[in-house]
């Protein structure tokens, strides 16, 4: 039974390494539909390989550059509409949304809205309209299974027990590559020294996230959404060898933790077979080699990012959009180097408290608090530069 | 709705952890039995304690003396048949067979004929009589639930995918006392030194197992059976801090462990109340104090016990049932003094060579392999205490 697959994003990191994982079977999968940004030369490569029916790309004079490069026969479209429409497409049953940052939002939910089942990697949906999506999807009967390594693990490791079993979940967190740099000398660290990622290859903006430690932020409150547990019973320790992916702790105090080599396409083949798993052509877990394994309490006053993300939290409503929207463009100025690194947390906390924050009752109103947000932001970091 | 029990060995130390993890839910669960060998006075104050209606022990003698230390009331058995008739007894649902050695098989094997839901702590009956066990359990609709903490932390793994899609089962050892003994020391450890495990308290035969590493070759052939994998997929691995209590790796790549304290009411709990999970209220890991966990390869040159397991395996048939009567006859010998710790390998292993192996196709013809065994294995002591 051929699986039929649209891949949003697919010429970033998770989208190549999913086509990756179909590209190994090609039996049990079908590419339908390719969408990307900008990057059309991969996405003409991508769809001669794959033959998908449609592709989308950003916008229309990309799309005409694209026209040419395109096998004959595949549907082209562009725009926020395009990707949407790849996203509901009738023929797709598994939409991979590996789209970055909250563009992710719109396809994402256009996606849930038309019951597809959604293998989520762009945790931004989640954060910034979470009870919005499950919604949606529990009216739909649209499923999502996690790509993020963290909460595939966890989705994995709840098998193990009914859901009204589990005491607290645990993220595990690499905890970046300033885990031992003093904290005084975080204001000095360049976009170069940040990009260097101990243990996974991901793209710039997750991989600053890591840095900052507000992709684990990020993946508490993601965390929180996809298994309803509150944010109390999230906890993050920082793992420095990213073996153990993450841990689901039960009233009886048995742990169940999913363990692997940092290799994103293991949650993503998971996520497309689920719930059966592929015998996956890649190197395996050498537990011997990988030991030792480690686990520190986060630094929460080196990291900020970490403690405002469970801010945001407790606050509710749109409090976590406006803080991923914050980080967004906090992230942005810094790896232009407008911004330094440690002043991040310092533009994102700011918004949060100028924000206004409310409850959302539509996508509009998430896109809304997420545009006044980023211009919140925009100014705050102005006000920075000129400081 | 309360769960009745038989406590098959209570005064022993899985035996006295099920009664506390029991006494902690008295409104789950009822003690319908309990039997016990030669330690009647406890036996009589745990019949005080939790009102079975009938209580074994080992022989008529030792009934005699229990008889007037019982309260009224109580319907008291003796001797084999005693024991196997408190596995038996009507009301109860669960037996948890907590014998130790081989006299273990039979009342293990009359609660799986009587039906019953098995919580397996004597590895023995596995080990000697795995494959007539799970025959007789698909004839009764037996349940079997491992209560061993590695066999139980694979069991809760399994859960997290399809049996079809398991790659390896890999059993984590502590290495005992004497994983940094150079190898030439062994001939002079003392009683007194195996006994001391760095984990785990439990009785004098499984801690003088645990010094050899036979006690992982026992949980080998256990998870055999337990699971239907065959040895080569089964791995064992060395993990001094005993907090990981096992693993199973799927064929993606993806490891599931469960972890933990070091303490059997865990896996005692979850036997009990599978596929619920109880509050326990005693101490829960701490990752972070945790840390490190370290895994290392076994040496199986220093602790031949391993391997002999592995190739009782191999050789099927009796050869597991021989390979065990051996090892306890010869484990008495050392904890007498007539034994060298380093000789405990060459007992079994000569028993092993001149034992006939044949397929058993009754319970009689497994206890007879185990007679000869013994007879073997005490010939071959003699021989080299003489020597």
């Amino acid at each position: 039974m051929v699986k039929k697959i649209a891949v949003l994003g697919s010429t970033g990191s998770i989208g190549r390494s999913t086509l990756e994982v179909i590209e190994a079977f090609p039996e049990r999968f079908q590419v339908v539909a390719l969408t990307a940004g900008e990057n059309i030369e991969l996405l003409a490569k991508q769809a001669e390989k794959f033959k998908p029916l449609q592709v989308a790309c950003k916008n229309e004079y990309l799309a005409e550059k694209l026209k040419p490069l395109l096998p004959e026969g595949i549907k082209l479209l562009h725009g926020k509409e395009g990707i949407m429409a790849c996203a509901r497409h009738p023929e797709v049953e598994i939409v991979v949304s590996a789209l970055v940052g909250s563009a992710g939002l719109l396809p994402t939910m256009a996606a849930v809205e038309a019951g597809k089942t959604l293998a989520l990697a762009n945790k931004e949906s989640l954060v910034m309209a979470g009870k919005l999506l499950f919604k949606k999807a529990q009216e739909s009967g649209a499923r999502v299974i996690p790509v993020d390594s963290e909460h595939s693990a966890i989705f994995q490791a709840l098998h193990a027990g009914r859901p009204e079993d589990v005491n607290q979940i645990i993220l595990t967190a690499s905890g970046g590559p300033f885990r031992d740099t003093p904290k005084e000398v975080l204001s000095q660290v360049t976009p170069e020294q940040a990009l260097k990622h101990p243990n996974w290859q991901m793209g710039p903006k997750i991989t600053i996230d890591s840095a900052t430690l507000m992709n684990k932020g990020l993946e508490v409150i993601e965390a929180h959404f996809l298994f309803k547990i509150p944010p109390e019973k999230i906890k993050v320790v920082i793992h420095p060898q990213s073996i153990v992916h993450s841990l689901v702790e039960f009233v009886d105090g048995s742990v169940i933790a999913q363990l692997g080599v940092p290799d994103m396409r293991v949650p993503i083949a998971y996520a497309l077979s689920y719930p059966e798993r592929l015998p996956l052509p890649f190197p395996k877990l050498d537990l011997v080699k990988a030991s030792p394994l480690t686990f520190e309490e986060p630094d929460l006053e080196k990291f900020p990012c970490l403690a405002l993300a469970y801010e945001a939290l407790r606050l509710g409503g749109t409090a976590p959009a406006v803080l991923n929207a914050a980080n967004e463009i906090a992230v942005e100025a810094f790896l232009e180097g407008r911004l330094r690194f440690d002043l991040i947390p310092v533009v994102v906390q700011k918004t949060l408290e100028q924000a206004q924050i409310k409850e959302p009752f539509s996508i509009d109103e998430v896109i809304n608090a997420d545009i006044f947000a980023r211009i919140i932001a925009h100014q705050i970091i102005d006000e920075l530069e000129k400081s």
